[in-house]
């Protein structure tokens, strides 16, 4: 590899150019702004490497697909990423303007550096590297890039399930999130999430409570009384059946979940409280583990002070994490039962989102030879990860393909994702584009 | 009564007149607009009826303190009322103006027209009418009229403490609050009211609920299991000793209560729901038993769709209200009790207000004499009803002074108060008018 390190190393400099250009385009799916821009300035920098790209119309934005076929290789890698980013707003918050990249401390600070401009196009630069060098890739490569992650993916899984020829590959190989505190991450899935909204509804107003206290309906009472249902005093779910999927660890799980580093402090620091695990099982119940949460609460008056009503709605936005093996619909008529059951009968409940979770086992053979070429990338070995704690739309791949997906984030750990001041370092960039040309190589080799 | 009830009549609509230009002047007290205005020309006005009459300065707006002495007379009556608003917003719900009275429908519409000022001016209007016919009353009568009444009455509690020989009198007869919606209404106190704020805290900041669910403490849930547990599963206030001193109906409690017209059909039109109670021990619920209500809830994020977010903090409002014999100090050690012996000690208890339970008993002789008044003046008996299930600073008079105290409404049951399109009907005024005068000939006479 040391002919392509050095050839990125050469143009390394250019490369951050380039890059900083790609980070000037805004791509806010969420407000449209600069999308149709965006995706066309996509297509120019996959054409300029060598990938035969082209848009591909969805309801909402376009798919950039593109290939470099490699006649004779044996397999196929689909690389992932998304060209759009977050609202930069709050705008006054960041110290350079989010859409003029500006380096210091050794990092490109601008909205999408991280997440995941900045990730994606470095897949981009490792197949410059590699052709530039070599003439040729040593594996088939197709890559879909996305222009709505940041807006739930939702064009997505009706694109991935009308092209399933056009995606056929042996592995899906894709950079997002931000790596470990302590350096470099390999993880093979992620939590899936099932949002929902409760609501428990009263008279058809606000009512005094001087004039109604004792006569009317109480929807917020009745909303916390539903909520607490939903868990045993030591914070496990109450609701039945809710853990009987849950995939216990593989042995290989146990030994991936016991090398990772931790350290109570920094979490705690960070926090300003410890976590509710101890140190112990903090990995393995935020990874492994189901979370039922309540992400926002509303009713009545909010301001400072009194006012004396009962409020005649109250809603909770009800959040859950998934693991293998939980289906979203199933755990949603797992709690539409179980408040029927304990007479909550009457609290609407409205699913405002769903995404299964997904797992590639953390020892498949292609997931080992990503690793190791993490290791040649960074000398130093990666922290192996089964899967994200949060939730990204790896079970289009897994499920709906039948991929095995392996997951290498560029970006580092403070990368500052959805958030003013957004960056990723030199370093993960560069080190990100000598991952993906050594992934290339090692999964070609097994 | 005739030759002062003919009074009124030739002189109604002067008075009319007259309490449109009190009506004009605004007098908000949240937002201290037009407080020092209204204060004089409250003092104008009773001074114009024969009043001798001055402005007491408190720490906030000033009591309207006069006193009509009646040489040889055996009883003293207290006349309370207050002159202070509410905020008119939102504006664009008025039909006209909130502070330019406009007359419809046989009534007066502007902000007070009910709530406080059309009440209150009808007393200065009884005694115009008294001293206008007989040349005296037939009782002393003194007057305490406050600018903060909108305002939890800030300053009242050590203004009635500091002038307990001023106040000095046999009983107290006020007018506040609406009729019943099917007439005239007598009541003889009021529930009090604990107001209290529950927080729990969680992480120093709202966290990404995939990269923290499971991990993170979680105080949205911990305040819904913590407000939960204050209540049976069939909405009876759990905390222990919470029902201890709660008053048992006195027969002639039970007499009146069963006696105050209900109608079932009427109150689910309005609320859009049935009552919890059914129709047999509705005012019994509201107004001699305490309820404990969540008046707000605020977590995270409520705005439309998801974010997924375990949010650092949680609040809840929770207001209780109170009966003869309960105290909101003890209710508060209760409540905090409670909380600490069902392990929610880490929640955060903080009183916003607290006003005392007021009963001067239905059968107390001075309020025989002011149901009989009323019947003079609307020509029918009026409704009794023990006390308010809101709260009025009643307290002051009843424990404070040791004094009955007797409420009598002039404000129509829809008088919209605190509302936009606030009104009181003319036949309404005009009765009050009728019946402060026709109650200090019965209180004299008992």
């Amino acid at each position: 590899m040391n002919d392509i390190f050095q050839y990125i190393d050469t143009h390394r400099d250019r490369f951050i150019d380039e890059l900083c250009t790609f980070l000037r385009q805004p791509s806010i799916s969420a407000q449209g702004v600069g999308m149709t821009e965006c995706a066309e300035l996509v297509r120019r920098l996959m054409s300029e490497v060598g990938i035969q790209a082209r848009l591909v119309p969805t309801p909402g934005f376009p798919v950039a697909y593109g290939e470099v076929p490699s006649p004779g290789a044996r397999r196929t890698v689909l690389i992932y990423g998304h060209y759009d980013v977050q609202p930069p707003e709050p705008l006054e918050a960041w110290e350079t303007p989010p859409f003029e990249p500006s380096i210091r401390n050794g990092r490109i600070y601008a909205r999408g550096a991280g997440d995941n401009k900045g990730q994606m196009f470095a897949h981009l630069k490792a197949i410059e590297a590699v052709l530039g060098t070599r003439g040729k890739l040593p594996v088939n490569v197709k890559f879909c890039f996305e222009g709505e992650e940041e807006i739930a993916s939702k064009n997505l899984p009706a694109f991935v399930s009308a092209h399933r020829k056009l995606l056929a590959a042996d592995v899906v190989y894709a950079s997002d999130g931000p790596m470990h505190p302590s350096g470099p991450l390999v993880y093979f899935g992620c939590r899936g999430i099932l949002y929902l909204e409760l609501t428990a509804h009263g008279a058809r107003r606000d009512l005094h409570s001087g004039l109604y206290g004792g006569v009317a309906p109480a929807p917020a009472v009745r909303l916390a009384q539903a909520l607490a249902s939903l868990w045993t005093s030591r914070g496990k779910v109450a609701v039945g059946g809710f853990y009987d999927r849950v995939r216990r660890p593989s042995v290989a799980d146990r030994s991936v979940l016991g090398a990772i580093p931790f350290d109570e402090r920094s979490v705690r620091d960070d926090l300003g409280c410890l976590p509710v695990t101890g140190a112990g099982a903090y990995y393995w119940r935020l990874l492994l583990q189901p979370n039922l949460n309540v992400a926002g609460l509303t009713s009545g008056y909010q301001g400072p002070g009194m006012k004396t009503i009962i409020p005649h709605v109250a809603h909770a936005k009800l959040d859950a994490r998934l693991v293998m093996d939980q289906d979203p619909d199933e755990i949603e008529e797992k709690i539409r039962a179980h408040l029927k059951r304990r007479e909550f009968g009457d609290i609407e409940v409205k699913r405002l989102g769903a995404v299964p979770p997904s797992r590639t086992p953390v020892d498949h053979p292609l997931g080992k030879a990503v690793v190791r070429a993490v290791e040649q990338a960074w000398g130093r070995r990666p922290v192996i990860v089964p899967n994200l704690g949060g939730t990204i739309p790896d079970y289009l791949f897994t499920q709906v393909l039948g991929l095995p997906s392996i997951w290498v984030p560029y970006a580092p750990h403070d990368e500052a994702n959805h958030a003013p001041n957004e960056s990723i370092t030199l370093e993960g960039f560069v080190n990100g584009i000598r991952s993906t040309a050594a992934a290339l190589f090692e999964l070609a080799a097994t």
